[in-house]
Order: C-alpha cells, then sequence, then structure tokens
C-alpha cells in the first residue's frame, strides 16, 4: 500500500498531537510515589518473572501482561533500551490470603532499560504491585511503543484499609458464574480484595442443599441455581485473584424462601414463604427444632464450600410481630423455662444458636447491626459488626473492642442510583472516630450492590465506577481527602477510561442515575 | 459436613422440583430438528476431535467446551454409557471465510453414549454445529448431571441468508479492542456472521494513518484510538470465529473529522471541521485534488489491514448545500468541462472516483441507498446497495441485479429504544420482493449499533437480545414466521439466558427502553 499512497498523494506534516492524556494516572493513588523525567519504552514481548517461582501469581502476571499488551500491537519493534523484564521477589508465598495478609508492595521501574522490580511480602500484595504496574504502561499513540511516561518510577504502597469490599446479592437476580467472574475481574482494577457474596434471601434460593434438596426448588428457575460445587469454583477464581469470598447467610429473616419446600421452617402459612418474615423457632412433632436444623444443616454445607475465616449471618430486619401473631409461637414461648415475655427472646434465641453453630465451624459471625443494637456485648467478641444504618454503631462497637465493617445505606449503597461518584468518594470511614484506640477494630468498607435491578445486564456499570470511588478512599486514605480535588475527578476519568479498555462496562461518571447511558457522542475522559 | 448434618437433622423428603426449562431450546432454530425421547448424560470431560486436524476449528471447540461446562462443576461422575466423544468432520477445511462461504452442518447426538457428530463443508459450517452443540447440552440440575435431554437428536441446518451482520459505531463513541472482542464474541451465540465495522466519521477519526498521521488527532482523546495494526487484529479474532469483517470509511459526507488536521480537505471554514458537510473536491495550489488523494490513501490503508472482499463507503447524507455556498467549490465547477450545473455532480465525482479506487483495491464497494437513489444502474455492478431508508430500494435494486442489504431505519436499528424485540423480529427481508429472480441478490440484514449513547458501559445491553430477533428471521427464515408465535417469545426468553449464562450483558427482553434494567426482582426466563 505505500507504493500506492505515496505515488497518489501529497506529502503534508503532520499537524501537532491533541493534548496527551496524563502521563501516568494512577488508581488508587498510590501512598508514595516518586516519578522521574525519562519517557522509558517497554517491550511488548515483557517478561514477568516470579522468585520463588510461584504458579497462582505467575498466572496472574500473565494475565496482567495480557491487559497490558493486549489492546494495541505495535506497528514496530520497540527501541534498543526498552524494559524487558519485571522481577517480582515475593518473600513469603505460603502466605495464606486472611484479613490482614500482607497487601503491601514496592515497584520501581527505572529509566534506561533495566529491569522493573516488584517486591512484596506475599504474592497477593506483588498483585496489587501488578496492577498498579499495568496502569504504568502504556501504549503511546504518538510515540508508537508501550511506555511507562515518567522513569525512574518508584513506588511503596500500601492500603489503609483491609477490608475493602462489595457485596453481590443472587438473590433478587441470579447472577452466572461467568458474570460473577467479571465483578471479581474487575474488582481488580481498583485493588478490592473482598467479595460479599449474598447468596439467598427471602425472594428466592438458587443454592443447592444436599441435606435440604428441596430448598432450590424456589430458585427463580430450574436453570438459575448453584450447585454446591459452583461455590469453591468461585472461591478459588477469587482467590487465584487476591479476593477473599466471604459467604452470607441470612437468618432468622430474609431466609422464607426456605418455606417454599419445607413449609413448616416458617411459624405458619400466613407468615411465609417468600415473605420478609422470619423463621419459626417451633419445634416439629419429634420434638425437633425444624428451622435452626436447616440452618444448621445450610451452615455447614455453606462453610464446607467456603474457605474464608468470616462467615456473615445477616440477622437484620427481623419483623418480629409474624412471631407475636402465630398462636404456636406464643405458645412455644409460654413454654420455656422460665417462659419467653417478648419476641426479642427468640431474635436473640436465633442469633446465639447460630452463632454458636458458625464458631464451632471455625467461623467468625458477621452480623448486621441490627444485632448489635438489640443484644451488644452479649454476642461473642469473635462477632464483626455490619453497619448499614448507622456510622455510630460502628463507633460503639469497636469503641467496646468488637470489629466493624462500614455499609451505611444511603453512602455506600450501589442500588442507590441517585447517589454520584462523589458521595462514594466522600465517605470517611473513620469521621467521628474520636476514641483512638477503637480504630484498629475498624475492618474497612464494602459498598453493597443489591440486585432488585441488577442482572447480568446492568449488574457491572451499576457497580463501576462508583464502587471505585469508595476503593480508593479506603486504599489511600491517607494520601487523599474528598472529591472536590480537580485531581481526583480527572483519575477517575481515566480510571473509567482504563476500565473499558479491559472491557469492563463502566458507566459514564457524569451521571445523574448511575449507569445511565452516555447523553450524546464523546470521550471516555469527559462523559 | 456429612456427619455433621445427617446428625443434626431430621431426614425430609426432597418435594417435587418445579417446572424445568425447554428440554431443549435452541436458538437459532435449526431448520430440521428431530428429537428422541432419551435423555442422555454428557461427560464434563467430552473430548471433540477435528478431523482433519485444524487448528482454528480446535481453538473454537476448546471455546465451546469451556462455555458448556465452566460454568458448574457436577458434584458427582457422569453416570455410565454418558456421550464421551464429539466428531467433527469437515470437507473443505481450506474454504476460505467469505460471501456464500458454506455455513450449513449436520449435529447427531445418539441415544446410548456413541459419540456425537458434527458434519459440515466448512469450519465455519462446523463452528455453527459447535454453537447449537452448545444450546443442546445442558446441565440438569435436579438430574445432577450434564445432558442432551432429548436423543437420539438429529440436526440439519443452513442459514437462509449469507449476510447476517451488525454494525458498530466507533466515531460517536470510541469501543475498546476487548470491547469489540466481547461483542464478536457474543455474536456467536446468534449465529451472525458480520462486524460491519464503521470505524470513523465526522464526530471523530480514532484510526491511525502513516499517510495522514494527523488523522487521529481528531480521536475523542489521546487513549482513544486504534492502530492501523489494530485492525487486522480485529479481523483476526473475528475470522477465527467465523465472522468477517466489513470495513466502513464514509464519504465524502460524515468524514470532515480529517479536517481538524487538514482543513483543506473540507470546502471552507464555514463547512467543517466536524460537521457533516462534505469534503471538497477543489484541488490545491498544485493541482492535487487533496480530499481524494486523502481519501485514496486511507483505504489503502484499511484495505491492506482487513481480508474482506466487500468494503463499505458509505456516501449518505450529502448535505451538497456547502458545497453550493462555497465560492471555491461554485468556481470549480464552473471550470469543468463541461462545466458543472449541479452539485449532484460533485457527489456523482466523488463516487466514481472512491468507487473505482475500491475496486482497483479488488475490493467491492458497498455504499449506503441515496447513492442508488442518486446514481442507480450507473454505478459498477459489483456494488452492494445498504438499504436503510426504505424497503423499495432494496427491490429495485435487487430487481436490477444489483445486490442489496437490508438495515431499514425504525426496524433495525439498535439506536431506536422504543423498537423492541418483536419488531425486530418480525422484519421480512423478502417482503414485497414478487421479482423471484431478484431474491438471489438479497444477501440479508444488518441490525445497526449506532453510538450516539452507547459506549463500552452499554453497548452490548442495547444490542442485546435485539440483534437477536432479527438474526433468528435471517437464520432460520423458512421455519419461523413472526413474533406472536409463544415459541418465539418463550425461545428467546431461554437465549437471553444462555447469553446472561455466558457472561454477555443481555437486557431484558420485557422492555419498553431496550436496554432498561429489570423493573424488580426476577427471572431472567420471565422479564
Amino acid at each position: 500500500m505505500d507504493d500506492l499512497y505515496v505515488k497518489m498523494t501529497t506529502p503534508q506534516p503532520a499537524p501537532p498531537a491533541p493534548p496527551a492524556p496524563p502521563a501516568i494516572s494512577l488508581f488508587p493513588l498510590p501512598i508514595n510515589v516518586s516519578f522521574g523525567g525519562a519517557f522509558q519504552p517497554v517491550d511488548p514481548a515483557l517478561s514477568i518473572s516470579v522468585s520463588p517461582a510461584n504458579a497462582v501469581l505467575q498466572a496472574y502476571a500473565d494475565r496482567i501482561k495480557g491487559a497490558i499488551f493486549a489492546t494495541t500491537t505495535p506497528a514496530r519493534a520497540p527501541p534498543p533500551g526498552a524494559t524487558a523484564a519485571v522481577q517480582i521477589t515475593v518473600a513469603d508465598p505460603t502466605a495464606p490470603l486472611k484479613l490482614y495478609v500482607d497487601e503491601s508492595y514496592t515497584l520501581t521501574f527505572p529509566a534506561g532499560g533495566a529491569p522493573a522490580t516488584i517486591t512484596a511480602a506475599t504474592i497477593y500484595g506483588a498483585m496489587m504491585g501488578l496492577q498498579t504496574l499495568s496502569q504504568a504502561i502504556r501504549y503511546d499513540y504518538n510515540a508508537g511503543v508501550y511506555a511507562v511516561a515518567s522513569t525512574p518510577l518508584v513506588i511503596g504502597d500500601a492500603p489503609k484499609f483491609a477490608w475493602r469490599g462489595i457485596l453481590i446479592d443472587t438473590d433478587r437476580h441470579w447472577l452466572s458464574l461467568h458474570t460473577i467472574f467479571r465483578i471479581i475481574d474487575s474488582m481488580g482494577t481498583a485493588k478490592m480484595n473482598i467479595l460479599h457474596w449474598h447468596i439467598v434471601d427471602w425472594q428466592s434460593w438458587p443454592l443447592q442443599s444436599v441435606a435440604r434438596p428441596g430448598l432450590w426448588n424456589a430458585s427463580w428457575s430450574a436453570r438459575e441455581r448453584y450447585t454446591l460445587a459452583d461455590v469453591p469454583t468461585v472461591v478459588a477464581y477469587a482467590a487465584a485473584r487476591g479476593i477473599r469470598v466471604v459467604p452470607e447467610f441470612d437468618t432468622p429473616g430474609h431466609a422464607s424462601s426456605m418455606c417454599v419446600a419445607y413449609p413448616d421452617l416458617c411459624p405458619s402459612a400466613a407468615c411465609g414463604p417468600q415473605t420478609n418474615n422470619p423463621l419459626t423457632p417451633v419445634p416439629d412433632a419429634g420434638g425437633n427444632p425444624v428451622a435452626l436444623n436447616a440452618i444448621q444443616a445450610v451452615l455447614g454445607e455453606i462453610a464446607a464450600a467456603t474457605t474464608d475465616e468470616f462467615f456473615h449471618l445477616g440477622g437484620d430486619e427481623v419483623d418480629e410481630s409474624c412471631w407475636a401473631n402465630t398462636p404456636a409461637v406464643t405458645a412455644w414461648m409460654a413454654a420455656q423455662t422460665p417462659p419467653y415475655t417478648s419476641t426479642d427472646q427468640i431474635y436473640e434465641y436465633f442469633v446465639e444458636k447460630v452463632d454458636a453453630m458458625t464458631i464451632a465451624l471455625n467461623r467468625s459471625p458477621i452480623r448486621w447491626e441490627e444485632v448489635w443494637k438489640h443484644f451488644g456485648t452479649d454476642l461473642d467478641p469473635r462477632t464483626v459488626i455490619h453497619a448499614w444504618l448507622s456510622t455510630e454503631t460502628l463507633i460503639n462497637a469497636t469503641s467496646l473492642g468488637y470489629r466493624a465493617i462500614w455499609s451505611v445505606d444511603g453512602k455506600y449503597y450501589l442500588d442507590a442510583l441517585n447517589e454520584p461518584w462523589q458521595s462514594f468518594y466522600d465517605v470517611d470511614i473513620l469521621a467521628g472516630v474520636t476514641n483512638s484506640s477503637a480504630i484498629p477494630y475498624i475492618l474497612g468498607g464494602e459498598t453493597q450492590m443489591w440486585g432488585e435491578t441488577a442482572d447480568g445486564s446492568d449488574v457491572l456499570q451499576t457497580i463501576w465506577p462508583r464502587a471505585a470511588a469508595a476503593a480508593e478512599r479506603q486504599w489511600s486514605y491517607d494520601v487523599v481527602t474528598d472529591s472536590s480535588d480537580p485531581q481526583v475527578a480527572l483519575r477517575m476519568a481515566q480510571f473509567r477510561c482504563l476500565q473499558l479498555e479491559r472491557g469492563f462496562a463502566s458507566a459514564p461518571l457524569n451521571n445523574a442515575g448511575a449507569r445511565q447511558a452516555p447523553p450524546g457522542p464523546g470521550s471516555c475522559t469527559t462523559q
């Protein structure tokens, strides 16, 4: 083709190129960064080596390499002196993925072509370093090469909070494993590390149970289900990406889908199934506590299918009126020794029993904050309090030595479509915490993707980019303040462009409705 | 865990399962299908062999296998007698991917465990057979095995129309390669085979040009671009999936983004850049036809980067008033021999020159229908007419021996968000064609994903599931009629579930706004 257009055209000088994007736009912002002034080309055949050899980390590095280089094939070979190697060194490659696993890393990218390095205590820290590397290396369309624009680049980084999560809800809409995998993959771009899987609820029950095989008859359809074997598949997929899966089985409310197949788990026909009325405390004719037995069976199955130390037991929004209005329940209350005088005692009966089951399974319970409000320091000290109604609960619980997670509704709820990214960004998880001894008990935060209007068609762009705004505050707490900094908006926009480059549906940033379409033609950098 | 719950729980019989989904729901509906009554388990370790060996088809088969089996790991080994092998036989494995490549296939899935077979003339037919296979094998959650529900299954299948396409628009919003890859992957589920890539337009110019290096200065940003090397990357990705990439470079209208860097390509400052005014016919001071030379340079570069026989040249919506109102242009018209008396002659001047360049590049031009309406049988007979305004143009052109494609606005425009899937389904591409000799000239149809409000965040669910409604009519024309058949809606819903299972964002079917979110909790089968 060269001959053709050389003959046909009049040579014309190229006009100056438009402004380049920020040379290096890192998100979440690393804690310590120093940039030099040298433009350093990178060989697309970049070798990423891991020492000591580690298959999980090497596979992660290979995927990151695909993300960096797959989108553009340079038209020419890299110039002499291009960086050709990244050397990763991990001090403790067998450190397990758990709360407080060391996620820190250092990254150096020298000028001149010497190998880049990532040094980390654990493979999970190294994964975080690789995510940063994947943002630092960009294709420079004008220069025609991949490059790190500003070297030597030296980064020392670690998260402020250990718990940087997102809740997904597979009750209101079933999400396929492939959709869950894409959520997990996308979380890596924002250095998030917890997938809180709200598996079941009162509207549907997609999960297999061997012990109670009828439960998943309450799935939305016979094809919208998870086998018990699917759960470790998700756990393993996430773990290979440095993400912990925390399962949730919410009781005694939010569980009456269990009564579709097993009506005796609900207090009465008027109380369920598929309402938010709680399960029954009343035993069957043989004296067996049918609801607790079913809960124990399901807990055991989920625990066997997962690995995390934590198990979310819900406990929120328990409407006790159904208990009060069911004669069999009130008769049971009267038969207790001493007789129960309040349905709150039934609530506590469930919480104590289920917490004990969970602790016996070697798991630490997580409870929505109503449980704290009702029972406070009666709870086992291993319990983690999940604040979704008020910051006060988080402050109170942590002041008393209980661990807590921040997810307050109206600020961290992704299903609140009128909450812009700034609202997420401006959450200061430590605001109002005056007792400095409480701070270590504040594990972090979790944005909540409740699924009423989010299915596989729209869940990603309901999550992104808003969840990333929260994730940056959680990671970079000590070096960022609030969304009013113009640099924050600039980096958010560049980060959204990056997510789109990776093929993740990330909604326009300037968006009155969270996941609305772009209003017209335009750039990812400004929409 | 078994010990635990066996001890804790009272054995309870499983209640009956809810209705299963349709045993086999195939989409698009194959032309000939016969089902037996035998439930045939399938071994997840299914071996898919290709004879003669073919790396492209084997890789496709391996991906299909991943799609079939990746989402659910059975809890137990398949029963004895499970089908363990699929044998693919291709008669002409080197047949190139081009218009009228043989996409037919036969698929047999015996009862009893004998190997399934796919027989096809070409690897592209075999790919279509593999897509069908991937819909026939499903995990039966109640039985706990993968299975084909109704065997022996015998399918003989071929598309009605050779051209089953979708247009993507990377002008109004740049789409990353990873997003384009996902569009291509998702097209396979509906057996679509043409990606019409409307690369550039007047709002932006994302594509590199070596001959005119300033052109992509009109990209939305310096990171929203394609190198020339990206184009064959997309072509190869699509070809490996049986999908042809037809590039479009629309002129002389819809191209004034070229004038951002090269103002002399537009008639005057008032005519551009980045309006829909057409390029200039006026030569530069040296007598060189600057716009035509630039068009030739770009055409040559795109042709070198693509492989398809067809090259879409646009030619639509040429607003001639800018020519008429520019003194330099009217002076040029007067200087012609004989003098031009109408700006339509400029339009024809461009069409003739650009068609000739394209034919010289061994490509057949495709033109939007205005070009037919203006110049009719003056056009080279290799020209394909793309009807987007009226069925009449398609009827007229094909009656006169020109090939044509159907994409009429208001019926096949995916950016028309008020058009439900039924509107797409009910298009009969042959409606009104009374001259049977014209039928062979009707290549097929193309749904149009214009990008004004579709970027990487929402393009998939703007396309799906509506494009699939068109795709089924294009493939299964002889065995389906219209959307009023309840079986069609049922299969559309099951197909949407399948797309969600594969991780593709496919919007709710019952949707007044095309890509709206689901209105509340529910099933993919009914929303």
